[in-house]
Formats: C-alpha cells, structure tokens, sequence
C-alpha cells in the first residue's frame, strides 16, 4: 500500500542513473507519488537527483518539485536552468506553490522567471500573491477556486464548474459570489448534487462562513481552521472581494512546522536537523547554544571566582551548587515553556500580563516552599551545619521564585515584543538562572556564615 | 468574523444563568458555533455549564460534548443523568466520536449508555469501534461514509448518494466497492458532476487509492496522511473490506496533541496544564520532575562529599561545576531532542541504530574537541593554573563526548523497548548527565593534582 524505500531500491536507482538508462529510469519512476519520488532524491547525490528530476514530466516534475523540503530546494533550484524553472515547473503549480518557489529565488533569478511563464494569468497571480506578507493568509492562501454566482441556477452552476475545475485539483466547496467578486457564502459539491437542476443558487448556498482577511496572520488562520476542523477557509480582502483559499493541508505543515520550531528552540538546536543530515550540519545546529553554555559556565566560575575565600572556609557550600543551578533551570524552563506552549496554541483568556504573573508567583511560592523545606529536612539531618541548612534552604526558595518569575516575564514581554518567546526557553533560561542561582546562594551563604 | 470571548459576556451568562432565564440564554447560543459554546462553557463553573448546556437540543448539544476538552468532559459527564448521555446525545454523533465518548465512560456506565441507545445501526457500530486497539486507525475512524457499487451507473449513485448523504456530514469522496464490500477505490464528487448521468463508474473511479487497514497505528497514518495531503483516508480489514474512513481534522489534532506532549517531557511539565489552569494543577504537573531534579541535586552533593579534600585543597576545582553540569545538560538534551524529534516526525532512513550512534560519537567528538579548546584557551589565559587548565578541559571533552551518546542511546532504546523516547529528554537527561558529570570532573581532577 504504501512504498517504502530500501537500500536495495536505491542502489539499484543509482546505477540505472550511472548507465543513463532514462527508460528504465521513467518506468520505474512512473508508478510514484510525486512524494516518494522527493523522498526517493533525498537519498541520492544531488547530481544524481537532478539528473533523475530532469526526467520527470509536466505536473509530475512540478509536484516533485513542491514537496522536497524547503532547504534542499533551494540548493536545487540553484542548479537548474532558470527558463526551465520557469516554463516548465512553475506553469503547473498552483498560484500559492509558484509564489511560494518563486519568492525564495534570488532577486535576478525570480525576475527572470517571472518573465519567462507564458500563462499571463499564471503569472499575474504570481505577482499578486508576493504582494502580501509572507506569514499572512494572502501569503499562504491560493488563488485557485470555483466561484459561482448568487443568481444562477444548479444547471448554470454545473456548467460553469465544469469550465473551472480543469484549474482546480480539489474542489471542496463551491465559492458564491455576486457583482464584482463580492463574496456571498459557500455551497457545497453535496448541496449541488442532492438540489433539482433548476433551483436557485441563492437559495441554496450557506452565508453563515467562516472566514479570514488576506491580512489575518497564519497562527490565527491555523487557529481558526483547526477550532472549526475546517477543510478550506475563504480569504477576502478589507471590502469583501473573495481573493483565495487556504487549505487544510496548510493547516498540517503550519502546526507541524511551529511544532518542531518551538521544540528545536527549547532543546537548544539551531535550525531544522536530522540524524540523517551531514555531520558538519549537525555541528553547526549544536554550535550556538553550547557556546551561550559555555560562557555561562565562564561567567558562574567568575562569580565562584569572587566567594572564593567562603569557599575556602566552607568548602560544603560547593557541595549544593549542582542542586542550586538544576533547580533553578527546571523551574526556568517549566515556567517558560507553559507560557510559550499557551501563546503557540493560541490560548486566548481573559487573563491579562499581570494576573498571569500573580498566579506564577503564588504556584512558584508553594512549590518553592515545599521544596525549601525538603532540602532542609535532608540537610538538618545529614549535614549537622545549621548555617549551611539554612542557606541552601533560603537560597533554593529564592532561587525557585525568580527562576519561575523569569521563566513566565520573559516569554511574555518577548511576546509582546513581537519577538519569538520560544527564544527565552531552554538553554538561554537555563543559563541565566544558572548565574543569577549562584550569586543568591553565595550572597545568601556568606551572610549566614559572617553573621551568624 | 470570529467569536471572540469577552469578560462582559461571561458576566452577562453567568447573570441570565443565575436569573434562571432559560429563553435569553438560547437565543444567545443560536448563533454560536459548538466550539465556541465549549469555550465559553469553560469559563463558567461546572454548574453554570451543566445548566447551560441541559439548554441546548439535539445535534448541537452532541457537537458541543464533542469540542469540550477531554479532561473537562470526563468531569462534566459525571454530573449528566446517564440517560440523557445515552438518548440525547450519542444518537446524534458521528461513530468515531459516539465510541471515544463511550469508551472513556467507567465500565457500569458504558454498558448502561449503550443499551439505552435506541438506533441500533449506531449502538453497533459503536460495539464494532469499541473492538478495535484505541491507537489503531479503527479505534480512530469513523464508520460514516457514503459507498456505491461500481457497476452502477453516475444517475443510480446521485440517488443513492442522496439517501445515504443525511448521515455523513462531509462528503469528500466517494468510496466505491463491489461485492461484499471490497474496496475498489474512490470516486470524487467532482468527477460525479462533471460526468453524464449514464456513464458507469467502474470508468470513472480511480482504483490507486492509498488505504490503511484498520490495525495500522495512529502515527502511521498521520504520517501518510500529511505526507500525501489526504482530506479522508479509507480504512479496510485484513481481506480488502470498506470498514470506514479517517478525515483530516484527526491528524491535526493528533499532530498537534504529539508535539504538546513531547514539548511537556521536555520541558518537564507533567500533563497537559495552561496558565489558565488552577494553581494546585499547575504545581501538581511540575512537582515530578523537580522531585528529580531535587533528588539529582542531593546525589550530585554525596559526589562532591567525597570529593571534600581535593576542593579544601584546590578551590578552583569548585569555579568550574557549573560549566560542566551546564555543558553535560546541554549536550544531552540537543542529542536526545534530535532523536526523538526525528522519531516523532516519522522519518525513517537506512540508517541502523549502530550507524547513528557512530555518527553522533563523530559528531560529538569534533564538537567536544572544539569546546575542550575554547576553555583550555581562556582557562590558560585566566587561571594561570596547569593542572586546572588541563582537569577542566579533558573533562569537558569527556562529559560533552558521554553526555552526547546517552542522550542518543537512550531514546533509541526505549524506543525499541516500546516505551516512549521523549521520556530521556529534559530533566531526566540532564540530571542523569550532572551527576556523571561531576564524577568524571572530579575524578579528572584529582588525577591530575595528585600525580602531576
């Protein structure tokens, strides 16, 4: 049912590719979901992908071309004639695909393009559709639909769906218009079918739709979608002109996308790795983070550097660093990743900044006390140093209040920033709390041991 | 366009409901969509929302059990008459969401639930979903369709496409079958109008269909869902019969519960819980993983006990703990995260278990080395001590190279083990990894002090 790719199949692509046995090549690849044949290049040398993409044609080549991911297309395209990107990929995309590929070319190259594509209409929407922002509904919408008019009957309709569903792959519901591209309601395929052929439209077609603005932003279109389990929503713009669609499979690719985002940024990783891609890639992922690590680890021995003489004196202090800093970073990325997780599914509460903030500091009070007192009890017990118990006990509850206080402010004024707050999450958290964790407990330990 | 919830609204409701004016509140819900209603119910009490909800008739009352969240219906269910459940709700509803409702019921309940149901094609179908595994694409999909015969012609299946349309929401395709209800393929609605009404449609059909059967695991067929844009998938038994189809609005939320739950493990988040939530909820969800690290913190102290002498006699040694706890934590957690990322996203490569972890000791050898470097350079510059510069570089490099390979090794086993991988990321790992850590550190140390 569903093709798998084995190392076999692979090597026996590579060497019909090495024969430049283009026959074979096309047989084999004939029976494939332009899926699999995108996965299929994935695993082949770039030399090889493309000798074996420039087979592919018509539609195939450009539903091949739309489904290799984004950062192996681009190195791709870079390799591939410009007139051919143009004339023979892009006239069989959708409108939403073509912008999609067209705006991630180099300046020269998207021009160049542009003027190559025959279909006028093709490319009009092209160059209406990079005329919105990127991460808005215009941006992500197509402009590919069936519209009818509020006036016509089911039989007009039938006629005229015929004339535009050549255009349109999947046609899930059926756009109701009136004069000048005014969009009135949708009707859908199962209404048509189950209505008498003379019945007017307008009395058939469903007006209550939900809808968003060509200007909406894509979160809340995914929102909005995924709330309503919508299959396609309609785009207008400010005065109500229908302008496009946007369909649930974008929906899919968004959630997933942020998904994997936020979780990349949290566990410390820079940018989209896998454990299949280069080493040196990976290297490269890994690099940032650790380095902000590391010169949080510099910047904590400095900070150790300045107790050196209660050190000295004190040497079980040391003994609760490790406890300290852990404590403070589990809080830090608890705290954070509740607010970022809440902001990323588009919690929408009545709760204001501030009140969030007040219930934090009350969940981060009881649980730094009981965590106080745990370690209190433990050391009481065992390290027979009330000056040390004390201090770590303090400490800890200082440091678990402002680590989850941080850990929630700064999401949030991220936030509002218009800043990513999955920024604050993870190693970035970690490590500040880690600096902030030690200055308290060795502020707090040196009193307790001068003036106790 | 959207509904939005105002604080001024759920004033006005919690008035009307208190005034017990029961006319008011049902013409404020008639508009509203059922996902707005269970929002809106959420941020009433329980007993506000029963009485608002005892309001609402027939489908929309069904759609509206539907959208509330999980948790908060299995509560919410618990207050209704179980005959209420039973006749007024799960008639309506379709069959995948009629089961998930039932199966969540305790044992007493579900019995008493499904003998009240008076239609007794849904309380079989509801039996026959019950059978299947609750991750499996039968315990996940819906027994509504609509199926026709592939010697009829397009005119005898408008009409019984007609009949049997009232039961199915959303027509996206048309399943076609033969004998026994053996699958054959899909028809799409455009194909049915765009065709003359005496065709047959074993011309018309397409027959390469990509199907689950009914055993295939939930991951599985989102994976093939997303992957090749499917709004419906057909599910089909072991000997090729129609047994019910899987729509879009499944894999996105499935997609995205996934994606919430790896992004809590990771971030040690027990549960799924939003800032919105109660305070003793919030600090029940994070007390597991911070008892971790709290028992993390106390090992790690027991270490450096033992260590007591070497920090009394080099303090520096103590400068230096929370460089490498934070680098160990770090590596660890990009490691695992990369794992199980790839994991969640279903990628499967040629590459064995042996193969990736010889890739990531590559990996991690050159980043260690890199790292060890950087601090051998400052440390050598700073300190202005040898056996220092060189403890703390080599156990750099030595943590980062071990920190790495657990955080990869780990995952992959528990993988194997069936048991989930996201499990080793977040606090676990990096307690895991301070602790071992501060040994070698150690270790190290005394080494080089003692013999150099």
């Amino acid at each position: 049912m569903e093709f798998e790719i084995t190392k076999e199949y692979i090597d026996r692509l590579k060497i019909l590719i090495a024969e430049d046995n283009s026959d074979e090549l096309k047989a084999t690849m004939e029976p494939l979901h332009p899926a699999d044949i995108a996965e299929v290049m994935d695993d082949l040398s770039m030399e090889e992908a493309k000798y074996l993409y420039l087979l592919l044609e018509g539609e195939k080549a450009s539903d091949v071309l739309i489904e290799i991911p984004e950062h192996d297309r681009r190195r791709f395209l870079k390799v591939l004639p410009p007139e051919l990107i143009a004339s023979k990929f892009i006239e069989y995309m959708d409108s939403d695909d073509a912008a999609d590929i067209v705006a991630d070319l180099d300046e020269d190259l998207k021009k160049e393009v542009l003027k190559e594509i025959e279909d006028t209409e093709q490319a009009g929407d092209i160059v209406d559709l990079l005329e919105y922002e990127e991460d808005s509904a215009g941006g992500i919408m197509a402009k590919e639909l069936v519209s009818v008019n509020e006036n016509w009957t089911v039989a007009t309709c039938l006629k005229e769906i015929s004339k535009q569903a050549e255009e349109v792959d999947e046609i899930y519901y059926v756009y109701v218009i009136y004069d000048q591209q005014r969009f009135k309601g949708i009707l859908s395929l199962k209404k048509l079918i189950l209505n008498s052929t003379n019945m007017k439209i307008s009395n058939l077609y469903n007006p209550e739709v939900i809808m968003v603005r060509t200007g909406t932003r894509q979160e809340e279109v995914a929102e909005i979608m995924d709330k309503y389990d919508l299959v396609a929503i309609p785009v207008v713009d400010d005065i109500g002109r229908l302008k496009g669609r946007i369909t649930f499979d974008d929906v899919i690719d968004f959630v997933r996308e942020e998904a994997e985002r936020d979780y990349q940024m949290i566990s410390g990783i820079a940018g989209d790795v896998e454990p299949d891609d280069k080493a040196w890639e990976l290297i490269k992922a890994r690099f940032p983070w650790l380095l902000i690590g590391l010169l949080g680890g510099i910047l904590g021995a400095l900070v150790l550097g300045n107790y050196e003489a209660e050190l000295n004196s004190v040497t079980e202090l040391a003994f609760f660093i490790p406890l300290i800093a852990a404590m403070a970073g589990n809080v830090g990325v608890q705290s954070s990743s509740i607010v970022v997780q809440s902001i990323a599914s588009g919690v929408k509460d009545m709760d204001t900044t501030g009140k969030r903030l007040l219930k934090e500091l009350m969940v981060s009070f009881a649980t730094a006390a009981i965590f106080a007192i745990l370690i209190f009890i433990y050391n009481f017990f065992v390290m027979n140093n009330m000056e040390l118990t004390l201090s770590v006990s303090i400490s800890l509850f200082i440091v678990m209040l402002y680590a989850s206080f941080f850990g929630t402010l700064i999401p949030l004024l991220l936030n509002r920033l218009k800043i990513d707050p999955a920024l604050a999450t993870g190693p970035f958290i970690t490590t500040m709390n880690d600096i902030l964790g030690l200055f308290i407990y060795f502020g707090i330990g040196k009193m307790f041991f001068e003036f106790l």
